[in-house]
């Protein structure tokens, strides 16, 4: 089986990732809430644009991604207190 | 509605992001083929800790981040051809 | 004349500049100062290593990047108000 | 002595790094040194721009950055063959 250039494919997803990032650049815990709040199209945009990418490399290279999101949940949790991970765990164990 | 620290996490993400990529570093397209292979569980892992803060980023913004995706991937398919958009529907749709 | 692998050194660059801010991650503005303070020669060298980085993608391009920083900060002074752009005057130009 | 945010210079430090590889983003060798030539420019300031924020965060936080790349290359040349970070060498010691 031949990856469809996961690398290039890295590099796409640390620049989609550092998009989402520029829109708190310089801004204070309030300014970027309230920046959300009034962009939340754009900043859901660019979320979907990182986990597209995501899905995307994660189908090329074989990997079903939730389950290796099951799998490394349960890694951190052996490492770290029950409580902090928690939190996580509700989040895509629906989908 | 208070967010959790976007900024921070969208800090996390291109840490994670970099990690990733950090694996591809100076290699050749054949390296990294011969690398993923080899290094297969290390791999999934990075990119599910990647998923894992997105997922939660999004959680935390009340994003659905599986629509924003289909949704996001709608507004691709309009701006860009459908045979190159089309590869990426089947990744995720069957969630 | 051949570049030696511009691509790559700015994958190189980006890494290096996410192991910089992994220092600062999760961390307040007080929190940062404090490690910053007990961890000085460690910062000192993420930061030296961004610059050997970059100074050498420079130069193989054939780049003098203390010219280019001096033409790149003229195009921001007309952009930008005089005062925002004069701290940063004093940085380099003695070097 | 406070410092001036260097965690939000880390950050524009890293999305400076994005900028600059997305230029590559998706090319081969060639095509980036194509790409290279026909945008010198471009390429230039973004390069720039990098060092700029650079030079600013060490600045602030009282390195003398070309001190600090030359200790960093020293331990460098401990760590590595000679022969592989004698290119380097000449890069900014005409500085």
């Amino acid at each position: 089986m031949q990856f469809h250039d996961p690398k290039n494919m890295a590099v796409s997803i640390i620049i989609e990732a550092s998009e989402l990032l520029e829109h708190f650049q310089w801004k204070s815990k309030e300014e970027v809430e309230r920046y959300i709040k009034e962009n939340k199209e754009e900043i859901q945009d660019e979320i979907a644009d990182i986990a597209l990418y995501l899905f995307e490399l994660a189908d090329n290279l074989g990997i079903d991604l939730i389950s290796a999101m099951e799998r490394k949940l349960g890694k951190n949790e052996k490492k770290y207190p029950v409580e902090k991970a928690h939190g996580r765990h509700t989040k895509y164990n629906k989908l």
